[in-house]
């Protein structure tokens, strides 16, 4: 069961260009394709005159073709019109509210005419000349609440990410969580510290000293449906740290867009919008690389524990204060998957 | 269900030489060998011994010796001999009626004493020199009466198969089904055409002009349990199209025997009979490598097609003119199948 | 249903090295490692924080860390430590007597408190420096008892393996099988006849004329819960054959323990030991490649086999004599099931 009516990031722009798209989005399966004016529009991936995908079709005068016999669907899911054949008896497919912003393809999969696009969250870093975005997609085989939990307890980077931006004080420092309406914040401040590699990368990269006392802080925000939003950095120790003026620090928003396919997949949208040299697109691609290979740490791992899940299903696992980002994210998953449901 | 008490081509001579081939036909996991005199038999792919594949062991002296503990299995499903051991009151296995004909290994799944090779059709293009036939097999993981959709209604060409034979007169034109017993029979006729690029290039290999105006014509048949052979050609216009006089047309069949493997999957047997310059060996490889890539064109869109059907099970596809000659197949196979069971 | 108040081969010790090692036994899903002194230590493959495979992690100070969040496991399943929290109150899980012995390590899958070291049976060639022993491991997609069967009837070899060890003469030769207690017995003698290719090597790597006429002999013994020791040798003729003096003969152990993993695949441990020339580590070297060679041959009859039953779930199969190994191996493991859960 998925949190239907909600907006979820579905494809990257450049996913869908010339050819359609075939992507299965909280279990609903559907094409995705641009028309004349280059709007995206998605529909189910099913033609209504044999079942063949649509998604194997092409984009033709605003109408997605099949590619099977030629049925021309309009973006409303109704055929509108088939070599020598009369249309309007065919039974229509579903089609979804789509939306293209701050550098992604938004897909509401549940009732169309519920889909307001002002419900879309501001992102702020995505329309800031003063910010700089990289990122890539992953598909991830496992229940993508396995993913929230995974990024609203940073202690994980200690162990999995050791070679990068793990360090033992995460484990020692303290984290705190709290709950704003349906936002969970989860905090971590690590004050005094050596900078981790990737850290001391960003701070050279800024012109900074890498290799001085830092303050470090992660700080998790999980929206729903399956948000998750961390603002990280480092400031030269002494400054104020989260509140240092920006010449004395390096920081970032990791951005995780974690977008349900079936009850034991995602697609992974990964990123980090960063507050410094915005314009280094060599940075951006340096960081990129970076990142990508760090997440893809965290994939045999997700992977395989989802494995044990659902080989011990009756087993109970622990919550603990660190575990307290998911729960509280989980809590609120729930929460509204009841309401949508009642 | 399959239609049991019928002829299904089971390989190409070629593939049961030395060794047995294993194949699963209609449900029923065979092993085809050829005895002493190079005739073909078909028992079940199960040693009565200790259950091994008898398509893992070899043949000697017209038996099939079981290549795990040398039970050897005769024809007729009975144990011959085995080493050290008296075979007598060995439990039987199945055996299958198998006939090679036409250039193909035919096969009854049903009941053997049924099998009554007088009721494989006639196939003059396999017994008049005046013919020539090149053809390959392909393995497809779908329902075979999509294929049989598939190759009744040719308007597919138009857009699976648009680099080749594909051409938008295809849409266009008329089609006519009817059906003549258990035989079903859906034509199409495009006059003052312009040829597509393969039939461009049998105009030009048979001596004719291929950039001249056409007519045009693709004549499919339907035969239980699930042979298409479809007429077609084209003749330089204004000669009488399908009854113009072969100087002036290249015409072939296209040879499709489409034999089930499981509920969705199947053996593809394909082909091209050709009516013109049949000593012509050269071009009975160009014309199968052709063939080859049109036809590695429609997988794709069946095994997804099977895969979307799988998935919406309850939907209803739609049943249009061009659908006719599938729709009258399938209500043949159903009609035969329930005369079967009752 | 497995045998698991029993002790099987469960690695080899240079499998569990560095890394833990997860594995799967009679249905337990496993991890080893090795603590500080070397020792080997067994506990269920998942860590009862989040659920994630120990296996991923890394050993430190005689624990078992887990790799994502750092829980720190001790042999007994017991939470030893977490860097932050308290630990004593975490839901244990399952841990295994493991012993590391003859070159092996086994595990025993049961009640820990059962696991009497003193079980496991003595192996003279793995202690006795007049034996020398090789030997590697296979995965196998079948039910371990199939290759119990296998084992002990070794009739399959003139078929399976005829390039090597196979020869007419063990299908003639008469095969006798007895049980004492728990042991079965199966044995055959080929007297005068000519070596194999495999004994004709080890004859001339035994300094014996390899191409006289020989005595030959197999005695299979089967050992619950699934191990088969195999005496197997040649003897120049007329010397007493498996009595005959050491000085005449090349004689070895084939080692097969053969451990379960789900029901329909298995670890197969294979090996041999060899009682001449022990110390010349390139002849061990050759005989593993040798036998390594012989037993992929047997592994897709086996797992082809495997498919057959599931296929044909109501099938009998025959109990021949040359069967009477395997049956009364599986008369014993059913025998002692049926004791287990009383």
């Amino acid at each position: 069961m998925f949190l239907k009516q909600a907006w979820y990031v579905a494809a990257m722009p450049d996913e869908v260009a010339e050819k359609p798209l075939g992507r299965t989005i909280c279990g609903e399966k559907m094409v995705f394709y641009r028309g004349k004016g280059g709007q995206v529009a998605a529909v189910e991936d099913f033609c209504p005159h044999r079942g063949a995908p649509l998604s194997l079709g092409y984009v033709e005068d605003d109408k997605l073709v099949c590619g099977y016999h030629g049925l021309a669907m309009g973006c409303e899911g109704k055929a509108l019109d088939m070599p020598g054949q009369r249309v309007k008896g065919f039974p229509s497919i579903k089609s979804y509210a789509v939306e293209e912003r701050y550098g992604f393809i938004w897909v509401w999969p549940g009732d169309k005419e519920k889909a307001d696009p002002a419900l879309i969250h501001h992102l702020e870093w995505a329309v800031n000349p003063e910010w700089a975005y990289g990122g890539g997609l992953y598909h991830i085989s496992c229940d993508y609440r396995l993913m929230i939990d995974n990024l609203m307890d940073l202690t994980h980077e200690t162990y999995v990410h050791a070679g990068s931006i793990g360090q033992k004080e995460i484990d020692e420092a303290p984290v705190s969580t709290k709950v704003e309406g349906d936002h969970v914040i989860t905090s971590r401040f690590m004050d005094g510290i050596q900078a981790p590699p990737f850290w001391q990368m960003a701070l050279r990269m800024n012109d900074l000293a890498p290799d001085v006392t830092v303050d470090r802080w992660q700080i998790c925000h999980f929206h729903p449906p399956s948000h998750v939003l961390i603002e990280v950095g480092v400031a030269h120790a002494g400054h104020g740290g989260y509140d240092a003026p920006d010449s004395v620090k390096a920081s970032s928003i990791v951005v995780d867009f974690i977008t349900p396919e079936t009850e034991t997949s995602h697609w992974y949208f990964w990123g980090m919008a960063r507050h410094f040299k915005p314009q280094d697109t060599e940075l951006t691609a340096r960081i990129r690389d970076g990142q990508g290979k760090i997440f893809s740490e965290d994939r045999e791992m997700l992977e395989q524990q989802q494995q044990n899940l659902l080989r011990w299903p009756d087993r109970q696992l622990l919550k603990l204060n660190i575990d307290a980002g998911g729960v509280q994210s989980r809590r609120i998953i729930d929460r509204l998957l009841a309401e949508q449901v009642g």
